[in-house]
């Protein structure tokens, strides 16, 4: 699997996290224990104990340490072993991984690279129970499936039209018509005006408006998107250009999503969605969520079963379509950032 | 594993088809949708979209042609895309492989080879409801376990007296004696009479009676057999040739029997059985069906547990009987038809 | 995996085997069906048939024979065929291996060495219903796990200060100090003394005594382990020599425990265990079973996660504490005996 190693990755949704539990992640294959301390600290260390391989997950936090609960070996939070029962001298290699680990916007994101290079800066603008102006419902669903495969159905929303034929509704006329896709920085921005239009899902109308709906997807696998409702002949009036959200008069809501590469074939899908407070309330987001989880559990059938099909094929390759230029810039970054992560002189690991 | 391509295999029981339902089946390790338009048309098609490699059996049926429901490309009976959404242009190697299919004897036929060399003629001669004189149930099973390891146990009826001791309960007498094997251009046939007895499962009888039984097992791996009863004495006046069906006194019954190699691990067995019209009626068909469940349920046992010890063992390694002659004979010739298939030139694959 | 061929393993409890019902093992890799004939003989041969290779542990008990159940071939106590239906004549090769099993000590050991060289004497000293003196219970239980890292488990005891803190309660103070460890011919020996103490589990007492626990761990994974309460001060007046069991005032117990490799990645863990009659009853044998049933769940717990770490990595090392000795001993006399079944002349295999 290619994927960027200098990058945040989403690991938990920390307000799922019990204090002095540790939970075992696997990111791109590397296993993590990660817990809050008992004083309230973030700790993300290989999940491998340096005596016998014995998962750290299984282990027990004392203080801000964790213990393995093998044979006892106590582990500092930057990963050195501070306590080998029946021995006093701790040798210089007893020491695990220590993963950057930071809370923000309701994740815990875990920087996967370089230790060195774990800039802050680079976790996205995500919209999380800290943002003040959404009312939001979350949830997670894992897939067996690599990330890739799910990257890609997120970059190409023509899907809509029919894996969501029966939850989102977006109808074949969506799928007809080609988004505006521009590359960014770091991923590619989505934006599409509907015009006249009664909307569909969380932005049905009684009467016909302009409908407005954008995201940015972004390394390693963030979908950021908003959507809203205008006046009618807005979308004219704007030249087709990207509208402010405070403008919208209706059927705003942010949903905050991130795919995360578990091993070669699975992965764990986080997401977010809801109303902004101007334009719902709980109910409206309560409706919001179960129609996500229809439509994740249609995309989960869909993309399990196109995992399955390649595993079966000898030399598995794809026809892109008009619909696949996000796609397509967006796996070109992937592999642009990956190669310069292997070509990046580096600090010695620490593991 | 060796099979031959040239050939119809079984890939499902039509009466079990619902109109429009695609159904999604494995033959020689190939993805393979197969459905019945709305028209009334038999379509078999590669189940590997050329867009992303989703299954086209998650697809809806519209007319005659079938829509990938991942990003809604439409198909064509012959393979051919004929609608991409956002798209006008239509590549030319937008085309996935079509298979013959033919609905005979019940059964729906896909061959799997060269589509040029498809003739119909090479469909075995199964009996099915289309059949007047025969009284059918019919069902299907699947293994873990190759094919070649159920059609060797389809050609050696010895097992009968072991693996079926509780259930046709030939009894031991039955694997002493071998029946006379004969080779056919496609296949094997198998006769044997059983003078002076009483019968047993379809065939036991009050009084004495000779007995007789037959089965032709063709490639690529078909049974078809029938047996009767007649009165004693009927066997030597016939010089141990075989009898006519229509002479026979009692006992008459009917069994189609097909084994499809879904991957080189698992496989599909397809069964009917019922007596002729003069010799039965829906309840001894019903009590015949109870029998091949449970008789079919002791061969699954048997084979998948044979299955796995041919997995653990390094150079698995067999020691042919006097009973494996009808095993030999057809195994060399799907080597030789197999080969035959390799060497043959070939009009350019369609998929 | 490394083990030992020249060693008697442990197949089963024999009290739990049904005469005339074959059992199906897999010890080192290799099938085996064993059995007790009708005449009440102890058989083990390779579950394989000679002639399609299906397992022989489907067959059925005739006398002292088995007979496959697929075609009926028949077996001798020695692993020669004696019986091909429809067949006069017997090939040399209609043969498979026949293993040496001896019944001692309630369980079923098979050599799965060199024939020529299985001495009983090298059956370990086990304690089973034979034994007059202990109040026994048994079980048994499967790991998804190699057997050396359950071995590996019980050569190093301080694991009990922390996988069972909540079953035994040993407490961080008895990982804290080492016990002694002496090499014996085939295994290790482990003494220790706790002086002074109130005891734990099966050694719990209401005043103060120095307590005592011993136990050989014995090619190719055999535990054999008693321990018992002494008056406060033996272990000085002794200077820490081991007592003798007789004198014990209070909690004498002994548990016999092996660890038996199926395959690469699978073992089977047998165990007994109770009181000495003197000190105790079936209430606190069966009080030590529950007991050991929660602390085996733990371990599994452990030993199955450990297993799936080394498995997920990639130059899996581990780093060996004082507590080792035990492990690193035991470890290299498996390497050296391993290396020298390798390498003795052997008479010629009959399997």
């Amino acid at each position: 699997m290619t994927y960027v190693k200098d990058a945040w990755y989403v690991a938990a949704w920390s307000c799922d996290m019990e204090t002095a539990k540790p939970l075992a992640v696997s990111i791109l294959g590397e296993p993590i224990v990660l817990y809050r301390s008992e004083g309230g600290r973030w700790v993300a260390l290989e999940d491998r104990c340096v005596h016998r391989l014995a998962p750290l997950s299984l282990g027990r936090c004392e203080g801000d340490r964790l213990r393995c609960m093998y044979h006892g070996l106590l582990y500092d939070t930057d990963g050195r072993v501070a306590e080998i029962p029946g021995q006093d001298l701790i040798p210089a290699q007893a020491r695990v991984r220590a993963y950057p680990i930071v809370e923000r916007h309701s994740w815990l994101w875990i920087w996967m690279g370089d230790p060195a290079l774990a800039d802050e800066a680079l976790i996205p603008p995500a919209v999380g129970y800290d943002n003040p102006d959404f009312i939001l419902g979350h949830g997670q669903l894992d897939y067996a499936a690599e990330a890739r495969l799910i990257n890609d159905n997120l970059l190409d929303f023509s899907h809509l039209s029919y894996v969501h034929a029966n939850s989102f509704g977006a109808g074949p006329q969506f799928a007809a018509s080609l988004p505006k896709i521009e590359p960014l920085e770091r991923g590619i921005r989505y934006t599409r005006w509907m015009t006249n239009t009664k909307g569909q899902s969380s932005r049905k109308s009684d009467t016909p408006v302009d409908s407005f709906m954008t995201y940015d997807f972004l390394i390693p696998g963030v979908l950021l998107m908003w959507s809203g409702n205008y006046p009618l002949g807005t979308a004219e009036a704007l030249g087709f250009a990207p509208p402010r959200i405070d403008d919208a008069v209706a059927g705003v809501t942010f949903t905050s999503q991130a795919v995360t590469p578990m091993t070669d074939k699975t992965s764990r899908y986080f997401f977010n969605w809801g109303p902004h407070r101007r334009h719902g309330d709980e109910a409206l987001r309560d409706q919001l969520m179960a129609l996500a989880d229809m439509a994740f559990g249609e995309d989960k059938v869909m993309i399990e079963a196109q995992q399955k099909v390649i595993d079966g094929t000898v030399d598995p390759r794809i026809m892109p379509t008009a619909h696949d230029k996000g796609v397509t810039i967006f796996n070109r970054l992937v592999e642009r950032l990956a190669a310069k992560d292997m070509a990046a002189p580096r600090q010695e690991r620490m593991g």
